[in-house]
């Protein structure tokens, strides 16, 4: 294992402390639960919104905290879910008196820790709504998962349900403002080469070194298929085509056309991806409208990508383009 | 070689049209010469920045291209320099009167064919100044290198100059704000393995399962020493020590500390080294002032990272602190 760690049980700890170190002026970070929280937290009569998973995914959940963003993540172990005690601390922290949204991946322990920080902070008075996220089109049901994988909509539902919220629209509206996003989003990822947990040491699964796995999972759960490498453009084409059926896209849709490096591939690959992404939606008479060249939710040192396509129109385009200022997203302020 | 790829000889061919695709309303793309200029070129009255070295960098330097950086970058073939035909017309192409600033990382050939199209500008009536900056303390010449070679400054210096060119300076005083940043920021570099250029199609050198390089190039050139691996507290040290002692940064001076990776290093453990680096510093008595963690000056698919320090004072933190709008970096506006 070839990784710039210490100790493999710090890794999560010593990542959060680096966070804090770098960003103080938009985070505060809690390490008795872990916590990434919004510096300026809790916003009075903001709807709040607390995501969280396991780490390993950087920048998500922690580096979307901030203005127009999440006001909470909640970093579990890598690949690890978060607690429902943390969950809750993190909710009753960035609690404004409007109401929490909770923004959950469906891997099957966030679901159930969600669910019960969820009651938990009923209990105390605090509004919550959850939505789950589940867009990854590879695979019906997966390691940890029910249904379908939660992947990269997810970071396009945090950015867009935190432009509603700073525009102070009501619990109910933000929240469907994610439903919206996971009926409207699909995706798709493959992988070159496996991660490797720290705590594990050595890969996740074995890949030959002429192949790749169609449809891989962000901790490495199996995909669709194993095949032989290919070049990039039959590649989008094995990702695009399963996402652009599923919902479907059509001739006319404008699109948020996303695409995501996992952690190990470096962005010149990216764009060679995303000029194919283009081509191969403008073929199908698919306008992208905005788009989301980056690692933004990635599988620790993963070489592969994802694609996610989200249907748009006016009212997400202008949430999209409202300004954010978090550690891993920034624009327009 | 894995990568997401078409053909070897199309990477930066395919790689332009994608930023371009991605980033219409920043940058505009030639791809005869290979140029990327920002969109609204040239602006009158305004000093231009032009850089631009070999590809297997980005986001340097096509994504720092847009308001308050570059006014244009011009890309060579993977880790070849660009020719003076090239730089000429991007330098023709963003000449908005106030003359061209040339910001020249220190490798041979860049320096040869940025001299020769200064020259071809003159002839033609551009004033063009050209700075050359050498950060890497790691060794004294190199694989293409006399003296130090460019690196992480590079990044710093193309911010800090934009901005001071978006206030209206004139080209001496921009200028002069490059030669500033250069004398006072060091860098070094390390890998944790090998990149793979695209027309080679295997690893540029050989590291052991358990080794790493200390001083790397960007190129993979050879750095100071190879060892074993080591955790991050102490591969920190190797790196911020000999860059500490270099200018030396002392006691009671405020920096601007930056953790880059190179192409492979999640962002996971960016954070980790630069919580070291910020502890390594405070130790010292170095205040951090500013700071950028994330992959900005990449080696292609390297893993592995380098840390950046320069001098910083009012005027500097100022200028790093003004609106920059590129694909690459972007905040404030």
């Amino acid at each position: 294992m070839k990784k710039l760690i210490n100790a493999p049980e710090d890794v999560v700890r010593e990542e959060l402390e680096g966070l804090a170190l770098a960003h103080a002026g938009m985070v505060r970070v809690s390490l008795d639960p872990y916590m990434v929280v919004r510096a300026d937290a809790p916003v009075l009569g903001k709807v709040a919104l607390v995501s969280g998973g396991g780490s390993g995914h950087e920048p998500m959940h922690g580096g979307f905290v901030g203005a127009g963003m999440l006001d909470a993540a909640c970093p579990g172990e890598v690949f690890t879910s978060p607690t429902p005690d943390q969950i809750l601390a993190a909710t009753k922290a960035v609690d404004g008196g409007a109401g929490v949204l909770h923004i959950v991946k469906n891997y099957t322990g966030d679901i159930l820790n969600f669910e019960m920080a969820a009651e938990l902070a009923r209990e105390e008075g605090i509004e919550v709504e959850a939505v789950v996220v589940a867009d990854d089109v590879a695979v019906r049901d997966s390691l940890y998962t029910a249904g379908r994988r939660g992947v990269g909509a997810t970071v396009l539902a945090e950015k867009l349900c935190g432009a509603a919220a700073a525009e102070g629209r009501p619990l109910k509206e933000v929240a469907d403002v994610c439903r919206h996003v996971n009926d409207f989003a699909r995706s798709m990822g493959m992988a070159l080469t496996s991660c490797v947990t720290p705590s594990a040491g050595r890969p996740t699964f074995d890949l030959g070194e002429d192949e790749m796995e169609i449809g891989i999972g962000i901790h490495g759960e199996p995909g669709r298929e194993r095949m032989k490498v290919a070049p990039a453009d039959d590649i989008v084409a094995l990702l695009a085509g399963p996402v652009v059926e599923d919902l479907p896209f059509r001739a006319g849709d404008s699109v948020l056309a996303f695409v995501n490096g996992l952690g190990g591939t470096p962005l010149i690959e990216l764009y060679i991806v995303y000029r194919e992404l283009h081509r191969f939606l403008a073929g199908r008479g698919i306008l992208v409208g905005r788009n989301l060249v980056g690692s933004y939710i990635t599988s620790l040192e993963m070489a592969g990508c994802s694609i996610t396509l989200l249907k748009l129109d006016d009212e997400l385009a202008r949430l999209w383009d409202a300004p954010v200022v978090t550690p891993g997203l920034r624009w327009g302020a």
